[in-house]
């Protein structure tokens, strides 16, 4: 199918752009009611995930009520650690938690790591397929999942941390354990990231969302070394890294084999782009605070930032997920702005 | 009364040292059984901090037990909003909460800014007299305050936060709220410092937790422009900021008028060193987690912390305050790795 709007992947590929394009992080979520209707009628976050035709529908919505350049299919990072073994439940207003979590290598009998991906995680790649009907070549689907630092994170700590102190503990007491489990959990990664694209996602991006919590040595051997060989397995679309808060490692980053580096919202863009050069595209990075403000003041801030980007390569994002309680006529300000500058 | 050991003050200042003086954040606390031992004799964390004799106690503690170079007064950076009206609950394995938060500004109400900070956090004070006691210029004693920026962030949000999104949203939604209550809060803390060092703190550190969730424009104009405040205000005793995260603004805090600059553990200290330059101290920055590894393995990763050093402007600690299920005697491999280490 023929897609009517390939900005993102112009932009992705270096190529030229009449114009940015843009899409926001948590697009598809809380902040339209459209989707807190269909959330009310199901059981949960987790039945919603699990029902390729809702999560395809709220998939749907910010494309047709914000107006974005792309969607990302409706999902969590988390269903692989789940399909390894690990069940997750989503405790309202305190994030994901897990029963059995990894201590040692005894523990590696909760977790299965040779199993047919599109079978056990065919509701994700369902879900995709169905998008794609729907949206029907408006514009390209995104599809993710979480670099394997990340998910090595939730198997060990079982939720979210402040330090990840019993994650970074095993670096230290357990290194070969670390490295078996990550390298595991990469391989499973990179056969599920292969089935979204086989199921027509357009475009992948990685979540580190972790990342910021290592030093540079041990984020090259923990984290990038592994991101190194996801980005090596997949080189039929293009492909976005967001490695959130390692700020000392972005020199690292930009020698992987990706096409995008997402930046969060505390990185200055024009320091960024001298670290990183010309060769990548950046993604991000407006404060999601700043859709707080006023119309005037959202348009005044994304302008300014527009104003700060030396070149085409750039995605449009927000530097975080975009916030539960942000008015989405302030999201459309954000999103027409951007579709309004005009290169100088 | 003469210091026997004032390492950490000529470290500090600049001066010749022999060797590099180390302590750890967090070194009084639960890493010591006789800590734990005069905790358990007590209701809770608060009345430990609020009875003067037994918060000396456990200050003295790690210089007995450990043998650092330093004390730091045990306390609580909330102490300040506490004395400004808003009163704290330690919750056991969740942190601090505060039933009322600053919203809007009718919520001022809640807050004294006019009062008598030796009145009212005298306990503070006394046992920072009798820490002296004690001590009887063994080693030098830190005094502390959180920065404005970071209590501010306690004030509105009323416990710890993933986002600190309701105190960043007011950055955007009412700025002038936000800069009346920083300056309220600056002037407290100035005052409060001040009395720090007339009963005897040898040393100041301003930790600025959450600086690193703002972006380097915000953070200049909502973080930094108050600890500029500070350290103009405070000239007689040495002065450490420690902006937690705030990698991208170090240019900026080095222009403080501070002695010693702290540094997260996932900071590298080459780097650093370049955007710093020579005329500041660099406090840090072994990575906590490094103390789970074995005594070799701790006495290596400190050895190569220490030779990536290139100057003697460094009082060695960790990144982060010690984790409390630390052993002791890993600290003490960590703190005599550092006391044996010879300049090349």
């Amino acid at each position: 199918m023929e897609l009517k709007n390939d900005l993102v992947l112009r932009a992705a590929r270096g190529e030229d752009i009449e114009r940015y394009p843009v899409w926001l992080m948590r697009q598809a979520g809380r902040i339209l009611p459209e989707y807190r209707a269909v959330r009310a009628s199901l059981s949960g976050f987790k039945e919603l995930v699990e029902t390729p035709a809702r999560a395809a529908e709220v998939t749907v919505q910010p494309v047709d009520l914000l107006g974005v350049d792309a969607a990302i299919i409706f999902s969590d990072i988390l269903v692989v650690p789940e399909a390894m073994g690990l069940t997750y439940e989503m405790v309202e207003a305190k994030g994901p938690y897990f029963e059995k979590t990894i201590k040692s290598e005894e523990d590696l009998k909760y977790v299965e790591f040779d199993f047919d991906v599109e079978d056990r995680l065919g509701y994700v790649l369902e879900a995709i397929k169905l998008t794609n009907q729907e949206l029907d070549g408006r514009v390209p689907l995104i599809g993710f999942a979480g670099a394997p630092w990340t998910i090595f994170c939730y198997m060990i700590e079982g939720q979210g941390s402040k330090t990840f102190s019993e994650s970074r503990k095993m670096l230290y007491q357990n290194p070969t354990l670390a490295h078996e489990l990550l390298t595991r959990i990469t391989n499973v990664t990179i056969q599920y990231l292969k089935a979204q694209v086989k199921a027509g996602a357009h475009m992948l991006q990685v979540f580190d969302s972790w990342a910021g919590i290592l030093g540079i040595e041990q984020y090259a051997e923990f984290g990038l070394k592994y991101l190194d060989k996801i980005s090596n397995a997949l080189n039929e679309v293009p492909l976005t890294i967001f490695s959130k808060g390692a700020v000392m490692s972005l020199p690292e980053v930009t020698k992987l084999n990706c096409n995008t580096i997402g930046l969060d919202w505390n990185m200055d863009v024009a320091q960024v782009r001298k670290l990183v050069g010309e060769t990548r595209t950046l993604q991000g990075n407006l404060d999601p605070c700043a859709l707080y403000g006023s119309h005037s003041e959202i348009e005044a801030a994304t302008n300014k930032m527009l104003d700060s980007f030396t070149s085409k390569r750039h995605i449009v994002n927000l530097g975080h997920g975009v916030y539960p309680d942000i008015d989405p006529n302030k999201v459309k300000t954000f999103i027409n702005t951007v579709k309004n500058y005009e290169f100088k």
